[in-house]
């Protein structure tokens, strides 16, 4: 069982995520997850914020000389933008007339749609939205790149898996189809503006940023997530919620603004014929393989051994300088929406994210089929399956 | 907390499904269950299975003279052609020479690309991929569907909602564009022959089917299922598990073939601009509405209020007449895969599949928000929240 | 991750439970379940009901030719009693002049004090104890036992965990101190009718058994279980819910009537100086062992490879035929509470349903630290990890 | 859903707990946090740390201006101690040499007697003790305090739950039986050395801890912890994992030390004949009463409405300065255990820290039963339910 949580708000003093059920011996450290975080503030189109906005890292539990202990691992993403906002964030009472001075504590009455604003100020009965914003912000994020990157430090130490991502559409503009990055692709990946593998397409994504800003909107676009290395055996098909393309689906669309997700071709299977649709299955000199990978790498649930693949959809950004239509919750009346940045888009940091949820469900099941308390201990768990495999 | 889960193997003497968490008070009947099954088993392009299927339908626990009790609710679903599996699927040792005789009892050593077959063999340690596709086969859908019905007579009883469902994609042919079902169009749904709402495309639907069955081939699609009379405030932003988006995408992946979800328009909002993208919030004489519903009823992982909208898309049946190439795992030579039955396509069924995983998945999230341990006490509290919302 | 949920009222059709997580290749027989029932119904001082209540075992799904498959293990414990009860306790509605006519079928509303009677009512919504006392019924641990074979086969062939239990008081007679059962001495304890070690103690015992039924008043007493073989590491300090004192102690106390634990000998030890209340370490030719096993097998909620010990205190039972006094809660006034059965004492049964709950807990712990879909992968494992222990 | 974790190792830099489920508008203060952390280091007893360890209190996230937002909430509880440790408990890679140079930093290879030591270093494969004494070390209980005093504020603020707590048993001293406190008698119970309710027995306590002291030896003891005002109906009969009595017994069996849970009076009761062993039933001008509460306030794993009341016992601590024998894990040559601190007996805190694991099983039932997500929902629920009980 591997468990974890996050907590923070957006400009909180800082966020801090916790992974449980982490096992002993798993090398990493904050240099690493610091990397991680950098890789996502990455991207053409975003605003100012990620310019100034630092990450820092503090390892509070779990890990100890690089090593983690098995103990909950707990990681702290400081917020170094906080002496701004300790007093309107400030978890302790502050004087009234001290707040009432502060522009930055007026309440935000006019939801933004395409946020949690509206239903979030309605569920938990506030008439502020700050309380909303601040939890349901794309930032909470780090704090899952953070601890995502002991969940790809496990998979990899244990396993030999290697994720990688791209973006394969951003609003009207798609990368070649088929293109399939492998692990050594992935510096030159992040190298791109748009984390594009398709370079002429990266041009005109380029392109399309500017016209969305110049317009004062915004883009989304599609992410692809594939996982190399990856043995047959993760997931079931025995009971709906051990499905490892449910836990997937869910864990894409529990990212901010995902709101679809395909495993393999799923869109374009559903389109076609069987006949068309499916991976045939061959013998070849290192074992039974299949001879294409329309199915993502899993088939009832189950990973295959070919490489795992997801996609997942992200809607543009809600916060338009352009901005929507609304109510404001006082007074009743037609409004412009509150906007609290500037993005055009941020497609690219949302494959990181994607990864990094991907690392986590990957190494949930990993625990799952291998057991261990130990990268030793599930290194040879897994040597031990592979080398009695019943069909290779 | 809700907990659903199912057991039992295809042919074997039943499925049973346990729904655990249900208040008391609910009102629902062995015959409204039996209805629900019946309309799993419709659709043009079933095979024979689904005319001489039988679902024997045994309440085992939970309801008493057709209300819920407040305990678990279990429901058997017998197998009608279990005496021809008695001795195959037998629970208890056979004696060998018997079971020599049986030619159903002889190991199935071909695995079907598409299926758990392979995976499941590597994973669970077998040569025969028996003991994988009687559980991974879609027959265990009938057991959701059971217990589906009795969350949607909690949903419905407790807070009015009302679901449905549609074919909109199949194979290459796709219904008109924004054609929404209302509750009331159920009946007219159930009786076309594909669910679909649009009659040409039905027509041109019913032709993919038989060109398809002539190829020996098979099909997938797009199905849709709304809810409405859904209050806002169910789900959460504040944890990646809590949102809803992420638990309708683990439940609609969780069913078998299902590749890839939509919450609302997600894979076209993907491709706009973000003024073209989202829902504008207005006032009107009933409360704040949103303008369109591109969101499918859901923004930052919360209910909105407007009805919610998912589409799963549904990969071709991988049993195909027209049998694909594998390898068979004891000689490790080219064959042809098994082939266990003859649908076409199976894809109005996987629709009422996802109405009673979404009716599911709306029932937890009901008892997270209002709590309540009978039907009275549920909508006692939702008055109170209605009566009470800050913005309205 | 190993779930199991239970269903099913006392005088319903059947129980059923089910036991999901199972890996493949799990010996396990009906008959085998039978025989863990037929212990269940053993006992000195049980009433009527036990002569002639028959469990009839049907294994709906899970099983197969007597191996487990790795899908979850569904079985349904009959109620040989049914036919009294098809009317009053029918799951669909009921012709109203039918029920009226049915004596069985009166409201009970005199609610029993010790039972869930009372709080069950205002919790649900019920002016009848019938709906509560149906499903809070010791008849429950029936579908527990069952599932708890399927437990008890698993951790035996896997690991080698051999569980044994005694009683080891009794009202107010105690066995011997420190007499610990080892498994040969199994069906010795069977054979007694108190299921105590001590013969001389369970004379006694017979005779407060018939001296509490002379004055219609009924026992309680505590029972102690054992397990044999479980190696040092399930279980965790990491986390508060992964101590595996922690989870023995939910399952224990989840048991009807149980309202007490102890870990070894954990009341005794609290009145014991440190330096009498802990188990030395010492080297042994076969490794390092302790000197004596006052923790009860468990350190810092870990198995220290020394026998698992705990003890669950049973309450008498509610139902006395010296009855106690309530309220008829349709009247208000004062009463005396319905009586339900005739048992004196039930706590040799309770030994077995405690058994079963500890091979589960047990059963979990191991399907964590050693991962596998099969009992052949959990004993590889198993022996790479005790090949490989850092200290031995 | 209510869910809480931990992290961090007693020398790092901190703890940190997370609460996640919380709803809006509890009023908590890291003020109110600090003082139940400062009643946690009381009791006479405790060693040189208590005397210099603080706990600097951050809240990270989840609570503004003094109230929950419906965020996650996390606390941080940092170490004064950690500049003394920040080389030997660094996160990050040390240079080799530096620390080599630290005494502190030698490998524990001397296991002690009733720790986590030795099966957790066999378990997660260490041959040091220290990843597994900085974990399991009872300093983690600071974490959960500063948690619960979020879930007291939630059930006091929300339903009117007050907890109580007394240390009854303290080695072989036991307060006069039926002493039961009242919330009005929670500052004098703080005020004495013991946090004895008995004044004449507390004395016989602090002499009893001088004896203890001077023997170089420790002490356990018993502690009781009392919740008033609960409503009948929270947690369930229905399903084992949902009796109420399940989860505290986890709950209380989960704290460093504690091996035994008694709910109301069980073991007394398990002595008694069932005449004498119940709460009778009797209507009062209040409504339905209970004349008795042996039974601690749950029935059936349901509270009754009668004072919830449960009892831990913890064994007397393991680091002795008369160190118990063991073995060097190294040389495997008999050794005597490392020794950690010198506190003589931590009964009185361990009443505080489960007074705290009562209210966050509380809390998780009340938000079960009652839903809601502000102070304002729960309490208006709790309202309804109240006014329309089925039986008063």
């Amino acid at each position: 069982m591997l468990r974890w949580l996050t907590a923070g708000e957006s400009h909180g003093p800082a966020l801090v995520a916790m992974l449980e059920g982490v096992p002993a011996g798993v090398s990493v450290t904050s240099a690493e997850i610091g990397h991680e975080l950098a890789r996502r503030r990455l991207g053409y189109g975003r605003g100012a914020r990620m310019a100034f906005e630092q990450d820092v890292v503090e390892i509070i539990g779990g890990i100890r000389h690089g090593l983690t202990l098995g103990s909950p691992v707990a990681i702290r993403v400081g917020n170094s933008e906080w002496p701004k906002w300790e007093t309107v964030m400030a978890a302790d009472p502050v004087d009234p007339e001290l707040l009432a001075a502060q522009a930055r504590n007026a309440p935000l009455t006019r939801p933004r749609p395409g946020h949690a604003d509206l239903a979030g100020m309605q569920k938990y009965g506030h008439t502020d939205a700050r309380p909303i914003l601040e939890r349901a912000s794309a930032r909470e994020t780090a704090a899952r790149v953070a601890v995502g990157t002991v969940a790809k430090a496990l998979v990899k130490q244990a396993i030999g898996i290697d994720i990688v991502s791209h973006v394969i559409e951003l609003g009207s503009v798609a990368a070649k189809p088929g293109l399939l990055p492998r692990p050594e692709d992935a510096e030159r990946i992040d190298a791109d503006p748009l984390r594009c593998l398709d370079p002429e397409a990266s041009e005109r994504m380029v392109a399309e940023v500017d016209a969305a800003k110049k317009d004062a909107d915004t883009l989304g676009g599609i992410v692809e997530v594939l996982a190399y290395g990856v043995p047959p055996g993760l997931g079931s098909h025995v009971q709906w919620d051990r499905k490892l393309d449910a836990r997937l689906a869910a864990a894409l669309c529990s990212i901010q603004a995902i709101k679809g997700v395909e495993i393999g071709d799923a869109f374009t299977q559903a389109r076609s014929r069987g006949s068309q649709a499916h991976d045939e299955i061959i013998p070849t000199a290192s074992g039974v393989r299949r001879v294409t990978d329309r199915a993502g790498g899993l088939e009832g649930g189950i990973t295959t051994g070919e490489p795992l693949r997801v996609r997942a959809a992200m809607k543009p950004i809600s916060s338009l300088n352009r901005a929507l239509s609304t109510v404001d919750v006082v007074t009743g009346e037609v409004a412009t929406a509150i906007n609290q940045r500037s993005d055009v888009c941020a497609v690219p940091a949302a494959a990181i994210v994607a990864e990094a949820m991907v690392a986590l469900v990957l190494a949930e099941a990993v625990l799952e089929k291998f057991g261990g308390d130990s990268v030793a201990e599930i290194r040879r768990n897994l040597d031990g399956y592979l080398d009695n495999l019943v069909i290779r």
